[in-house]
């Protein structure tokens, strides 16, 4: 893992990572004007000039943060004209969070995945320290397998993809290439602050790593690849085990993430919870080790009971021998009633998808109305229906229940959405159609 | 996982630990002398005047490596009459190895495993600190899963248990409960010797640490607490895959671990390491990631090639469409003759087994050699056959050629081992049986 290799390699060390990615309609280069990216993108400037490669264009994302990175654009254009390489400035709006480093990451990677076109890549210019003191960080907040497992070389990014060509490469390797061609970069006068996690780690905590343990770098990235081959084969013990419980929810039309319980119950706890965290992860953001309870008390909660397990992006709902992933527009209140009309179109409920009919329309006054308690229907031929007991027969999870649309017609209940047999229109041909919210609309 | 309790709690939280153990005929202690163990042992003597225990007996180790520990024995028999508990001092000889610090260990183990009868526990004082500081140390060295895992908090130690139930405790909470029962212990000088790599992560690295995550240890502890589960997880998938290879071989008497290839190979490449690590594990040392180089040259190698991949302690075989574990015996030359004189007693083979005729013993003057190559043997109605062409008919491999007893009578070849119908004596009713060495046999 480790380079022994004079950096002058570099280029041609490049050009073998990124043989595949030969083909790219561009190679964007996250360009911060720092050491690491100066280097990456004189290199790959000096492969283009002996080698025919994609356009390369650098991205220099200004996040507004400090005074001193006013003056960086200027810089960049500088190094950029120099190596005949386009320069493109994205200035970037960081949210004041807890973690400034990690709001500043977060708006440069959104910068950069609206950047992407389709087969386009970003390089950036991560290295094997920074894979080690990631590991390091992550090591400390008590992260489990998923978290510590090593930045990938190569993952999807936008309709695009993010590379790491420089994962191998050591800190000390950049900067001798850098000082062999008198490459000038920025400091970023942050990176001596040790108010920030990173750089703590960085000039306080690995130095004492290095000094008895020179490949303390090396081998806490090695350490990182090791545990990504585990989480990968964790991945797939759980997709096997989530075969069973991925069976078809008895209403498809709830088009929400949801698994079957029983299969998932007579997995060991353990792979339960491997199952669950590689399930949820494209999901919400994952609850720590302390938080699992929660996944006990819904799994054991009797029969009657309507346990929900809240976590940071939605909530787990056990319904039907099931567990339903609700989040954005199925966790907000709706708003009572809607008028309808012209039944003849569509009509939009709002954070609630949208309504039609489908048969021949029928005539009247109408609205929709979300479901209070005590309502009845006439159903023809059957008399007077209890709603709540017409649902509870049908198997309609509680939180289903709340958004389902009821059709009023002059006042009165006529129809129940998606359930064409709670129709008390006696001589009508048409039926309810409701599309319920997704998770993924309700995001956007 | 961290404490934040009065360290009075100490007793009744041992207490609650070692509930299960209650019944164990007795209770030894590593105790050192140090802070920890001595921590340990006052919380179980004041819990045993409140409740029913087991005997309690303290085990101290003495290293004689460091003039100052001839001290210690004296020290520890003031403790434990204070505390009425009985006390045994074991001397044990450390190798000089690269790390003493593992030899010691090793030595330590050693003792405490040759002292432990059934059922009996040995209780040491590993806390919170130590678990962080292991974690750390393997990852600067580079380890996969495996490595990280979490120490466990009880495991089996020769024929009784090992419990560590101070894992959940922190160095500064057992601190604390010493000073306020002012207890004395000692200092081990050697601990703040830098040169010894656990003492420089304690003294150098985790106040680095402790200072800006003053949550570090008790986080690191809980990272491997995680890993340990994930490795659980890893060795379900292991056994899993490895279901199919364990079929059994055509050569039932060569009783050495060994598995089929072919499902195996069906595996993609992470799930083969993942497996054979797994199975690996109780045979020997585990290799590092650069040199699984070895298992793809051994499972790639072509239909008439005989690979070996060698480990730490032993080498693996293919042949006949299996991996084979050889180790001890199995690597060791052999004496090239041995008399037998009374083929009525079973010949005992050094370090080969053993041998013994089943049926009507046959007279004549016998001997029994190995295999030297040129070999002919005579069989009763189809003549003279090339032994080595024998063999490569009925797939016998390599490793076992050369070890497989051929019988001589008067200086002739008369008899091949378990291989009944390779016999030449046309009248004999009679079989040759040879137990073959295992590689457990051979360990002692």
């Amino acid at each position: 893992m480790t380079t022994h290799k004079h950096p002058h390699d570099l280029p041609a060390r490049l050009a073998q990572a990124l043989a595949p990615w030969r083909h790219a309609p561009v190679w964007h280069v996250g360009f911060s004007g720092g050491l690491d990216s100066t280097v990456l993108l004189h290199a790959l400037a000096d492969l283009a000039r002996r080698e025919t490669l994609p356009p390369i264009n650098a991205i220099h994302v200004h996040h507004g943060l400090q005074a001193a990175a006013d003056a960086w654009p200027a810089h960049c254009q500088q190094v950029c004209d120099a190596l005949g390489v386009s320069l493109q400035v994205m200035a970037v709006q960081v949210k004041a969070e807890a973690s400034l480093e990690q709001a500043a990451r977060d708006a440069r990677y959104a910068a950069f995945t609206a950047t992407l076109k389709p087969d386009e890549v970003l390089l950036t210019a991560q290295h094997q320290d920074d894979q080690a003191e990631t590991l390091l960080f992550r090591l400390l907040r008590g992260a489990g397998l998923r978290g510590l497992a090593a930045m990938p070389v190569s993952r999807a990014l936008g309709e695009g993809s993010l590379l790491r060509p420089l994962l191998g490469i050591s800190r000390a390797d950049l900067e001798a290439y850098g000082r062999e061609h008198q490459l000038a970069w920025i400091e970023d006068p942050s990176n001596n602050d040790v108010q920030f996690s990173r750089n703590y780690l960085r000039n306080q905590v690995m130095p004492a790593l290095t000094s008895r343990w020179p490949q303390a770098a090396a081998n806490l990235a090695r350490t990182a690849a090791h545990l990504d081959e585990a989480q990968q084969l964790l991945n797939e013990l759980a997709e096997q085990d989530l075969i069973a419980a991925r069976s078809d929810s008895l209403l498809p039309w709830v088009a929400i993430p949801s698994l079957a319980l029983a299969p998932l119950v007579d997995l060991s706890a353990a792979r339960q919870r491997n199952a669950l965290r590689h399930w949820l992860a494209p999901l919400t953001r994952l609850p720590d080790s302390d938080h699992w309870r929660g996944w006990e008390d819904l799994r054991d909660a009797g029969q009657d009971a309507r346990p929900v397990w809240r976590l940071a992006d939605g909530e787990l709902h056990r319904a039907e021998g099931r567990i339903w992933w609700l989040s954005g527009d199925f966790l907000q209140p709706l708003k009572a009633v809607s008028a309808w009309g012209n039944l003849a179109r569509p009509l939009r409920l709002p954070g609630n998808g949208q309504l039609c009919i489908e048969g021949n329309i029928p005539a009247g006054s109408f609205e929709v109305r979300y479901r209070q308690g005590g309502e009845i229907l006439h159903l023809p031929g059957r008399g007077h229906r209890d709603l709540k007991r017409l649902l509870n027969e049908r198997g309609i999870p509680l939180f289903v229940r709340g958004r389902l649309p009821l059709l009023y017609r002059n006042g009165q209940l006529l129809a129940v959405a998606n359930l064409p047999e709670l129709n008390a229109d006696a001589h009508g041909d048409w039926r309810l159609q409701w599309q319920a919210p997704t998770n993924d609309q309700s995001l956007s």
